[in-house]
């Protein structure tokens, strides 16, 4: 099914009701900012849930297919504690490049096989669209944990709802992405999903790294105010969300430049105490040096916080897809 | 325990009726005609557990061990789901080469380890006769999940399943097997398993790829007409069922040959047309090419509910030798 | 938390009696006689409650995140048999060096991220106390599953409680341990864990692979009498266990040494003639011919079941650090 299209037969008795049972999650721009109320909803019931109880037998008997193209244990580990907490069981298919399935198979007979099995896919693929190509073909729902240098909408996902979950609400941030924002597909997602709220955006970028411009023009055409700067100094006393991405050697042609910039990007305590003392620090992981490790204790360090909600985000969107929530 | 023999101590309180209680799953010889009825019958009433509330209690609290010393992403995924749905766990040992268990230890000492962990054994090894020696020296049951160029009986129980699930029998049938007749291990599985049926067999193949003379034997000595051919032509029409395997161009030393037989090998909607109007047409997958994408939709194309049966067998499997049925 | 300290707190509703709730599993140093004597009674109870039902419903809800840095398929499958049968569910995170999980991550993100996931961690690492590490920046319990060359307490653990299992009791007894006493880490273990117990101690090793200086100093602090030989046949009559490890061919630089000695340290039914009628002779596995399988059927060769009680020993960890004993 692709999104927002007819929903797909899911085999138990299901709640009918909500409009997300029985589709597919294969990009951000397939949300609603009612979809989105609602799945923050359901995953502030999951976190309720697990630290009240730690797991529940909603989803018991159900099966989900973890198919991982390529390696992304943080993903995966996600989406199997989700499942898990849920009372479901996973088939974890990993490695897959290794294995015979992958020899020249197609990805719609790899998906329509195993969804004989299971009754939810999870698609991580190297290739932009496969997620889009598997749910076409797929008569389950399939969930995206990321196509290349695509989409990775469970990301998009958690990342909003960890703001809306820190700072109470979303409308009226003022939201700084930092590092990498050429090409950090986490910032594009998370950018896109603003789309929908009323917020003040501030990308903070060395010259060759910043927003590409499609994204650019769609915050322009959804009437967002956006600032560019190459400066983490210009925004640091003012952001309500700091929003922090790596910046990787590998990217720069010119190591000199790296060198001049690196430093600009890099979150100490120092610069903490700049900043507003209601506010959320976050970083998608992993990171290799950009918010020092004395930042950890901060109570605006939500980094840590970030990746359990992935885990009430994927919980949420498995009930929901599943409709047993 | 070898085949046949006498059944093997398991746990917990188990039905002693069957006489798959405790037995090993390692050669599609070992089956009498009544042992294929009994497990149809079992499979028929796992599927429509599986349709009607997706998953049972049966195995609570087994665990199988999934000793798979080569990948096969296919069948680990369908014991795995097999498993799962009837309330077990599962022990995944995948990958094995790299690991320790294979620096030097020998398979009776791996397989006598791992049945302190499990309950049941399923076992995929590249040598042939890897699982009768398991099965030996195993005290608990041991399922082959195919053992080199040897037996894959669980593979061969399937595509007997998927003809009578397809037609309702498979006395009085035509079967037609296409393709690689020489390597494929599934032909040679499905071919010992029908000369326990009236039925008329018919194999199709270039020259080079033509059923062993010991399986021919084998069907004559049980009685069993069969027909050669290398054109698809000759049996389409006639057929009631169609079991398409792949030709390997690896197989041919003269790549000429190959490319003047490969085409007589692909099943297409036109050839579909000439087809019987109830009929199955079968694969064991994965397919490269030998089955058209635009057969799919065809209600005669059986592939995929194959692989689905695939999952209701090993859950039949496992629950009679565990002798929960 | 570092072993011994105040307790982590983890998630759902513990019993909080015993001492080992909250507490990380590091080192065989951080237990006393009580805690052994404690951990060997629920270790009991599992054994029973396993042989009898097979699994229980104590851990449902609980989820393990079993973090394997490098492949030891033999302890891995212990844990996640031995969580599966307490009713609880596993994060297999195996082959992590091939992930994004490894690129340049830091093992204390790595462990504070999974713990978002799972209520308790095991952790396999190259490196000597990764795990002491691990455990003080985890705020749920951690529990080693083996760090380099350093310590691998569940197996000393389980290695103790086979020796008590097998002859009804520690104290009195006369242990020897044979073959490779400098590098083998279990045997390391097991003898730190010795000095707690009034024992005699016999080492049997060449030369070059004698225990090391620091584990005979421990000893002898501790008031343990220890006796080192070359030669088994000095304590084949007298030994009530002999624990058997490999002596490996690389550990030689003199080639002709190794053909000269190894023949020495090799258990055939003939050395079991000679030695007591009521003994235990143990092995950690895997083994490469230092014991004959000829030998494996008499009912004093106990490695099989070391194996087994490597789960009991594993179920009654898991619960007593999650507080659910």
């Amino acid at each position: 099914m692709t999104e927002n299209g007819t929903q797909k037969i899911v085999g138990l008795a299901p709640n009918r009701q909500h409009s997300l049972y029985g589709r597919d999650i294969v990009s951000v721009n397939q949300f609603t900012r009612p979809d989105l109320t609602y799945i923050f909803r359901v995953a502030d019931e999951m976190r309720s849930l697990v630290k009240r109880v730690g797991a529940t037998d909603l989803l018991k008997g159900y099966v989900l297919g973890n198919l991982f193209y390529e390696p992304s244990t943080r993903t995966s580990s996600s989406f199997i504690a989700a499942m898990e907490r849920l009372g479901g069981s996973v088939i974890p298919i990993h490695g897959v490049q290794y294995s015979s399935v992958s020899k020249g198979e197609s990805l719609p007979d790899t998906i329509r096989t195993l969804e004989c099995y299971a009754d939810v896919i999870v698609l991580r693929h190297p290739e932009i669209g496969a997620s889009t190509v598997a749910a076409r073909y797929a008569s389950k729902p399939v969930i995206s944990a990321g196509d290349g240098a695509g989409e990775h909408p469970t990301q998009g996902l958690l990342d909003l709802y960890t703001i809306y979950s820190e700072l109470g609400a979303v409308d009226g941030l003022h939201v700084a992405m930092v590092g990498d924002l050429k090409y950090g597909r986490t910032v594009h997602s998370l950018a896109r999903l603003l789309r929908l709220y009323d917020v003040q955006l501030s990308f903070v970028a060395p010259d060759i790294l910043r927003l590409p411009g499609e994204i650019k023009e769609e915050l322009a055409a959804a009437g967002r105010p956006l600032h560019e700067t190459d400066k983490l100094d210009e925004v640091i006393a003012e952001a309500d969300v700091i929003y922090v991405t790596r910046v990787q050697k590998e990217r720069f042609a010119d190591l000199a430049l790296y060198e001049e910039v690196k430093d600009y990007y890099v979150v100490t305590p120092e610069i903490m105490s700049r900043a507003k003392e209601r506010m959320a620090l976050m970083h998608p992981l992993p990171r290799v040096g950009e918010i020092h490790a004395d930042v950890d204790d901060d109570p605006r360090a939500a980094y840590f916080r970030q990746m359990e909600n992935g885990m009430y985000i994927r919980m949420a969107l498995l009930a929901a897809v599943l409709g047993k929530v």
